[in-house]
């Protein structure tokens, strides 16, 4: 079901490139998976506070929101415990552009915003399962594993929203170019390990 | 321990014309609430990105922002109980003013948002203990009762960072002002009944 949901939303699969550059660098990997988890809950506060009476929304967001900052929390936790400081992170070009491709009125603002964090969830769940089956530390791919599970349930959240609220009819055609850009920006690694370089 | 530090931090007591205006409106009230619940989860996330390597502030807040999401989800749920819908609702001047007082350049910035924050946290302890005692609704007013300690941390943790991060010096002279205006805004009683009205 799970696996279903996956293959729907992403066009294609992580490259073996990205996974040795993330496993050669777990530490600048962790700290940006810092950044991914904030960027996460913020996005789902945004949604908060753009659509105050969409309840089911609110409802099913709220709970996103404060997971991310569990995780978040979670992550902190492990970079504290490695030394690692808190520190910015020059982005790789992922979140920006996928964020740029919102359109900026509605209806499609709402479709888009719902897809494309529908697609960062997925593509969150998978790269947090390749870590999680191919780091060498046992706990933090234990831990990795937890986190994924998590993700798998809010892409599944911003797909069912975007049932929701959305005209059925946009979904399937605007998913499938959200998908495309999405796979298209991973295709060219970005040269500093990033969970989403 | 506590109302000593509501006293260091607020000017003046909340007049007995708000909390008529709030009784005679409970739900208008308990939708306001529900906005502010968001808006001080939105003000700590914000937080969070504008102060990425502050480490205290970054775990203190993080802590801070998921009890005001889990706040919303209880006030939405009060919201839910009684029938009153989500909905947008025209804010009193109270946040955009005290917000406008933030100085935009740095170390002031971040002195300024911290007892920003403090002084409406403590605000909203003060009124959410007057509801607590006042509330005809004894469920409502064991609610509000619960809310108010959680406020009451918020505004200690707030005030703790500023003396962490922000010049010795300067912190006192500096809540004197923006306790000041914060009264001095709340002195005018706004016409439609809020929680910072
Ligand atoms: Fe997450
Ligand atoms: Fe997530
Ligand atoms: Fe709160
Ligand atoms: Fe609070």
């Amino acid at each position: 079901m799970k696996t279903l949901t996956k293959i729907k939303l992403l066009c294609e699969p992580t490259s073996e490139a990205w996974l040795q550059q993330a496993l050669h660098n777990l530490d600048t990997i962790l700290l940006d998976h810092s950044h991914c988890e904030r960027k996460a809950a913020g996005v789902a506060v945004n949604l908060l506070f753009r659509y105050p009476s969409h309840t089911d929304l609110i409802y099913q967001l709220t709970a996103i929101a404060k997971e991310e900052l569990e995780h978040f929390e979670q992550v902190n936790q492990w970079l504290q415990k490695k030394g690692i400081p808190l520190a910015p992170l020059q982005p790789s070009p992922y979140g920006a552009t996928l964020k740029g491709a919102i359109r900026r009125h509605e209806p499609h603002r709402l479709l888009d915003s719902l897809l494309v964090s529908a697609l960062i969830e997925a593509r969150s769940h998978e790269r947090l399962g390749l870590l999680a089956e191919n780091c060498p530390d046992d706990e933090l791919a234990k831990f990795y594993r937890g986190l994924m599970a998590s993700e798998a349930r809010h892409y599944g959240i911003y797909w069912v929203l975007a049932q929701k609220y959305c005209d059925q009819e946009q979904i399937e055609p605007r998913l499938q170019e959200l998908a495309q850009l999405e796979s298209d920006i991973l295709s060219n690694l970005y040269p500093e390990p990033r969970i989403h370089s």
